[in-house]
């Protein structure tokens, strides 16, 4: 497989173009050189001398393109790439939706995700408590930190292993597959022992290596937006894991940062259909993380399910205000309940399955 | 109308709490001189000194505490204010949903305002054609520009009052009321002729003589978000339409600047919910402005009602290439019908109506 | 001057370029879908069919090709504008610097206007004893608020025309040229009598028909950066003035929203070498509206001269604690005077004078 | 020097207040269900009981109090916490400026850090010949990246080991101590065996694992600032470093995240003096990554050292355009030799040294 997505991308990786703007006072010279740079590339420059200014175009390997900083040239005002950076994870790449199955449940192609869990394990009493809500609220996936990202050092930082043997024996118990953090290439054979997917935070969506590695199991993926990343960064990092022969990815939208300052962050709903036309790719929506207010949640939530939206993540917790990790943000139990109720028929309505 | 909400005005606001956070390594005279301004302001300040910090509480009259920028005496650290800074406009102010009444139809308390219509108006033929083909789909409000704030004083400036006719004569002939935008104040008397309510454009959400003035009349108004307006902002600007004795506005989220680049604006989804709960004030969404982009209109169209919109604002035209002003981000005639037969169903799902 | 700039904008404006990229799937109907239509435009299509993609260029007149949404013509993916979308503004208009005069004072080409005065004209006796400090540590220009934008409807509003009555004496008193705002195009006339240069707020920067009415006089202006206006918003908003014949134009960076939420609003320092390489207009740099923190001022002010600014413009007050509008972002004379000899070395280290 | 630090930590870590604003509409039942809870932690609360609201204050360990989320309890409606969350990073914790040592390079207290050099080792004559130029100009710190996290997993991905051997040999031929990236908590000791300084990128400033292990090295980490940071996440992200015992951390600011489509991304100007209003580690600025426009740089190195900058990193190359990543923004050597003449000048007259 691996392999074959390889021998894919090499393909799908040599189409490019490159729009070269010179400045308006370029001199023939300055004209000629750049020219000949793209000429010493082994590309067929397309020069359009207008009135006023000068335009080349170059379609070629994208490879040799990148490598190249054309901007530099003396005389380049402007190099305007035409093409997409991320091939794998490209809507012409797969017009079919992915389906992406976390083990009995699918995400994707009409079947919604259903994640619920506390933000952090803290005891088997507590994660099972809330995994019994979930579950007969309609959750399909139970969620739950062991290793947590802490902004600051002095916060609680997660149970490491010990959460995660609860997290598996308490989702074995409920029959739920199980989603957890991992933050370091080196708990990833620790993680993936215990869990059914990976999920990559927003502070760890451009942290290369881990995705990389991530890339060479076949475990699925969770992969948060990061804080401040454009749609087509996520898209980018999504095809780091990729094309590394892991095609199992699930985007998440969890909001960005703004400077509105009465939401944690804010939750960037045209993500939805935006990666929906750019790519296969399922992506679901967190509206927790992205609001940081239980009172917005419930509306967020089925706006997500209206907006095309594979599935919704939402934390859970029958004590937030005991909660050790991100509490403010979880909604009680029979809250959550209602909310699904609604989203079930939304569902109905949109031919969406869980 | 307007002397009762003064007066209610006036009595709100009289309640707001200040916690001043003085330094750590404060004198006992700078607190003293803290101390005896807040007396000389004719207020009782509430002093806890702890081990490490003092801490000064004040409650009182918003507008004395205002005038008084304590952040500036020497020892100050913090000024925290902890009342919301405006009143008629919140929810304090009224538990039930305002419902604004735009000719004979109504927004909010589960009525949908469904506006739609070009952005600017070109001539009687193609609006006539548009608002024909809106109307049958369910739209019950026409907007199109007669004013247009454009961002080149070399683009389509609209066609003024010539257009200001056009409008209310189609929208008369299909028995739609119509919105459009006022950029000055000495355009109102002119708007107020032709229009059912006034558009306020997200780049005057701030010029606050038109606000005031158009406060002054009885025409509803439709008042957008500015770019980088928080929520707290807009709902401050409709304070400046409601202290001057017009009840009638209708806030919309249309999208605010962000660093994403593959939409014009970033929709903040969260704002419906998040203005239900400070504001008694109807919103609604327009997804035309907030992506500009025609593919993600349909989705963020259910999203908005999903999310608990009173309305959603869409620009139609029946050749968006042809259009002189904002094209790329219209509806064909035929997409939107399709968007309205979704939203319908939504609508009833909600046990909303329009 | 009028009739030469608006001739000299006719001519400049008939550069532009638009590159046409056609989706990957495009039929040949389509391309000749998109052909047919630049040609009714009177306009010569260059057609690049390149394996994978075409590509259209079109070179022609701005006004044309602007009024023509070719983004929804089926078949377009993407149209990029090549040539900037001002004019008069622009460096290639004028590769001198331009140097605007206020009264006896320059501003621009090495000379630094140094505007100083508290947010809001109070009493005449405060201003009075602000211009005698501010004027002896060297500030040339006089500001002063008669008019105040407040985001609520409930904070002071400024004195009017007594407000601008006090500015004018106290600016003759002292032999300084007096700066202050105008938010309606309603007060220009009023404001005209009494002031050097007309202030146009962050908030109105999108106020067209303010911007073309002051564009309409010869009174120089001061424009501020919108709060989430980019730098060539800015320059189209200075090109709104330019464009009605008033060449009088110093641009004023005083920060834009951001997430950062221990200041005020994010000061962009790299606008001020970004607006000098795109457009010949002097800017100047307000830290104290674009920190709000009088203790980030002084570096912020420094930092302005040596990113080559042509000036600053700070607030000052006696008692920041009792000033009745933005307070705590004012220096206290002694601080002022103090930036202002550091502010005296840098200049000298750069040739400037003031 | 750990256990003092911890032990100091520990120390300063008692002090934190909190001010728990209740509903309006709060119960007494509520009241005290609030009261109590803070009870059950060990803690006295302050209840202060206004005419409108309750407030409740609360003085104690901030860990205490952290894990328990007091905003999720009904009937809370704000919690504000007073108390900066960084210690050891804080102001507080040291009135002195702190001066990190990289070999013989000192960075703070007056001195500056004045780090050049390429993107990316590219070859060892490369990197040789730049060395040559920055060195002569009067660089005193050669950076080179030898791992690269790169947006495309296309694109190239640095030299590795080779990268860190040709660094080491080519920064001790010019008498540099030399500063490269680590990415990956496992790359530690490899990276170190041959570096001066680490540097903890953009993307991985948040990478906590990987913090906490640098902060058990006692080598100097250049700390650059996430895309979406405020100036509190990076000390935060500092604390992590210091807490495990290394002091050695200089942070650099590099540019936000922004609306603004002209440069890069925003360099944060006021993050300097800000910085160092809040704590005691040196700052730098990058001006190359922060505007990722060559044009822009030398003002932006300028104005770096006018607001109190503890150095400059800037990108350098003998052929940007031959350069295999980020080429477009880095200076050509003859135009870094002018901008450090400049700063030269800048630095005598603050008193500053390199």
């Amino acid at each position: 497989m691996k392999t074959l997505l390889a021998l894919r991308a090499l393909d799908f990786q040599r189409i490019i173009i490159m729009i070269i703007v010179l400045k308006p006072d370029t001199t023939p010279a300055e004209i000629e050189h750049v020219v000949e740079r793209i000429h010493q590339l082994g590309l067929k420059p397309h020069v359009s001398t207008g009135e006023h200014r000068t335009i080349i175009g170059v379609i070629g390997d994208e490879n040799k393109l990148q490598a190249q900083p054309l901007q530099a040239i003396p005389g380049v005002e402007q190099v305007l790439p035409i093409m997409k950076p991320f091939k794998l994870a490209s809507r012409e790449f797969s017009k079919k939706d992915t389906v992406v199955s976390v083990g009995k449940v699918k995400i994707g192609g009409g079947a919604l995700g259903m994640i619920a869990g506390p933000c952090a394990i803290e005891s088997r009493e507590v994660l099972n408590e809330i995994a019994g809500h979930v579950k007969k609220a309609g959750a399909n996936i139970l969620r739950g930190g062991a290793f947590k990202p802490r902004t600051s050092p002095y916060s609680f930082q997660g149970l490491g292993e010990e959460g995660l043997k609860i997290l598996r024996s308490v989702g074995d118990a409920h029959d739920m597959p199980v989603v957890t953090e991992v933050m370091d290439p080196r708990q990833i054979p620790l993680v993936e022992k215990y869990t059914d997917m990976f999920q990559i935070g927003a502070r760890n969506m451009q942290n290369f290596d881990l995705l990389k590695e991530i890339g060479q199991t076949k475990t699925p993926v969770l992969m948060k937006r990061g804080m401040s990343a454009t749609v087509k960064d996520l898209l980018m990092s999504a095809e780091y894991v990729l094309s590394e022969g892991n095609p199992n990815v699930v985007l998440c939208e969890r909001g960005v940062r703004s400077f509105e300052d009465s939401t944690r962050n804010m939750l960037d709903m045209s993500a939805v259909p935006n990666v929906k036309g750019m790519s296969h790719l399922p992506i679901i929506v967190d509206p927790s993380h992205a609001t940081g207010r239980p009172d917005l949640i419930p509306a967020m939530a089925m706006a997500s399910v209206a907006a095309g939206a594979d599935g919704v993540h939402i934390e859970v917790h029958s004590c937030p205000e005991k909660a050790l990790s991100d509490g403010p943000q979880a909604l009680l139990p029979p809250k959550y309940a209602e909310v699904m109720k609604q989203i079930r028929k939304l569902a109905e309505l949109f031919g969406k399955t869980y």
